[in-house]
Order: C-alpha cells, then structure tokens, then sequence
C-alpha cells in the first residue's frame, strides 16, 4: 500500500496488511467491511484512508504487492545461465519456499481474483502470466536444447506452478517434512514431469496395456468467475 | 440436498443448487444471504426451509453432494485390474473431464472448506481422504511392481490431484484444446511424474549440474484457514 497522508506510519500500514490478508482469508472479501477491518487493527475506521481510498484499491494493493515483491525475488533468485534442469530445479526451490511461507497471499490471489475490477484484473493476470513466461522459458530452453520432452510446454507451465503452489493447501509446518523436504521431493517430481513420457518410454517399460478414454459427457460452463489465463 | 416437505420437486431443488453454487462461486458464502438465494430463484424465502434447515446445511449439502457423486462417478471408472499405468491412465483421464465440466464446484470444496463448521469439514475431509486414497493405491501398487518411481507416495498424490485440479482455474471450453486434448497431455504428464526421477537418471542425460538450495526465509504462519489434509 501506498501511504496517502498523515498516517502513523509504515508499521500501522503492515497492521493493516495483515489483519486485512486474515479478514479476507477468513471471511472473503465481499463479507469483509472497513469498519471490521479498522476495529482488528485498533485504529478508527477514517484513518484508514491515510492508506488506500477505498475497498477495492485495498484489495488491489495486497495483491499487486505480493505480485511485485514475487517477482524481484524471483528475479534475484533465477539463475542466469546453466542448463535448463539447473534452471528447473531453481525455480521449483524458489517457488516452493516462497509460497510456503505465505499461504493467505497465495490463497486470497486465487480466490479473490473474482473480486477485482476488470482494470485492476487485467494488470494482475498481466502480471501472472509474466511469471508464468518466466517458467516457460525455462521450459522451452530444455526443449530446444533437448533436455526436457514436452508435448505442450504451456500446458506444463500451469501444471508445474499449480501442483507446486497447491502444497500451500495441505502444508503445515512442523509436520514430518521441512521446507527442505518438499523441496527436494518437488523437485524431483518436476524434473521427471519435464524430462517427459517420451524420454521413459524409450526404456521399454511401459508399453503395456492402455486404459480406453473415459467418455464424461462436458456440461456447459457456468459463469468465468475471473478471466484467468 | 435432501427435500424435507412440501416442496415443489426436485426442479425447484436443482434451481436452488445452480443458484446457490453460482452465488457463493461470485461473492463467497459469507456474504451471500438467503434472501438473495430465493430471490435468484424466484421463491419465497420460507420455501428454501423446504430443501435444508439453514445456510450452513445448504453448504455442506452443495460440497457433500458434489463429493458423494465424484466418488460414485470414480468408482465406475477406475479399473478393478490391470498395469499401475493403465489405472493411473484412467484415473487421470477421469479427474479431468469430470472437474473441467464442474469448475464452480470444484472452486467451492477448496476455497469454502473455511466456513465449514468443525463437524461438517471433518467429514468432508474424510471424503477428499478417500479420493486420494484412491490415487493413493494405485501409486504404492506402481510402486511394489516397479513401474512407478516414487520418492514419497503420497506427495505424489497430492502433487497430481492439485495439478488436474488446476486446469479448472483457467480452462476454457472452445478453446484450442478439447476435454480429449486435455486428457492426452495431462496423462503425458502424470505418467512421466509417476516413472520417476531416478529412471529418467538412468539415462545418462541428467547428471549436469544442479543448482544450489535458495534460501528463502520462511515466515511464521498465520491462522489456518481449514484443516485440509
């Protein structure tokens, strides 16, 4: 958030922050009102625009702001050269403990999406398919330099982060797996989906039998609640 | 949902369960009230007394509902016999066509398992327990016949379902890929995770360098917000 006038300063602004990331997380964002909001920090509900103008520019703030400082530490934590496994296995160490750390962002960036104004929804999915390239090129430098079998490197773009970013749903921490565990698990699950079907075919193991497609007839989709990807 | 009495039939109950789900799929459980719910239907607010007793029922029937029809939907498809990859190519093939055509539902089991209360979010999670147990099997038997090379089982349960899953957040029908396109690469996919890191290694391709853990800070946690898994 962008600090407006005459607040108490940046340590009010992360109060707010935080109560506003619980609020929603709890509640959702449509049963979530400023007056709650500026009761959880402490503060009266007026002093709330010393920090955002209203609702929606809140909502906004906390997304693009997760969106933003992802981005530089993603761009600090990349590798700039090496192969493209070096570059995979990075990316998956990077994305695993950054989003592991913060499941409320994570959680409210995909469930909230729905609630931003289309202007506000356009600049966050422009900043989500950024991220997106970032790991598809990665992907598709494997491909070329034959590292990686890949039949669709950007179906496989958005299998990697979504299976990767739904450890956020079940991961506790002080469970039997540290973040250094997952990890490493992740990672070898990543390096396996893109060193491809292909590559282990060609061991000869797995011609076996072939299960016949299952026909589930496709219902006509409800309403897109956001224009996501 | 189950009809209590006098209702004007099972119509007026699927009325109420498309325009609950798209309700709640729009603005989330907690700000969506009854009275818009009868209003989207077109009844009287005394006649959704009728199909459930109060709004947190309606919820727990609309997630239980639609968790009951999956597992008797995966019961009839999986295969009784057959290869770990044959099965793991069905099961696949099933999780996705049958969440792409339901992405509302599938939105709701993850994103308001939070406004369950404790009793009824047991029992769902028992349910997802079941599904993935499901999976679950067909790893460990992939695993005990040496098709699959699995570091950890039941990472590789969760990974595969949050990867299907996520198809849900940005697919499109009429889009460049059909539900069979989808299934074909998705399957690709999976079967390449399941053959495992440490076959795609016998190749001899991959022991290039390996990049170095990034350290990122893992911040403390805040409050859960369910207690899935």
């Amino acid at each position: 958030m962008a600090r407006i006038a005459g607040s108490s300063g940046p340590r009010t602004e992360e109060a707010i922050r935080r109560a506003g990331l619980s609020l929603i997380a709890t509640h959702g964002y449509a049963a979530m009102s400023l007056r709650q909001l500026a009761a959880e920090v402490g503060i009266q509900q007026g002093s709330l625009y010393n920090y955002f103008r209203n609702k929606q520019e809140f909502l906004f703030d906390l997304i693009r702001g997760h969106m933003l400082d992802l981005h530089a530490a993603l761009d600090a934590a990349l590798l700039a050269e090496g192969s493209a496994e070096a570059r995979l296995t990075r990316f998956t160490e990077f994305h695993v403990a950054y989003h592991v750390a913060r499941p409320q962002e994570v959680f409210i960036c995909y469930s909230e999406l729905r609630s931003l104004e289309p202007d506000n929804l356009a600049a966050v999915v422009a900043m989500r398919r950024d991220y997106e390239r970032k790991l598809g090129d990665i992907l598709d430098h494997g491909r070329a330099t034959g590292e990686f079998r890949l039949a669709d490197t950007r179906m496989a773009t958005l299998a990697i982060l979504a299976m990767l970013s739904g450890i956020c749903t079940w991961y506790k921490p002080g469970g039997r797996l540290s973040t250094d565990g997952l990890q490493q698990i992740f990672t070898g699950m990543v390096l396996a989906l893109a060193h491809g079907e292909t590559q282990a075919l060609a061991h000869g193991e797995m011609q076996g039998e072939v299960a016949e497609p299952v026909a589930v007839p496709v219902r006509r989709r409800g309403p897109l609640r956001a224009g996501v990807g």
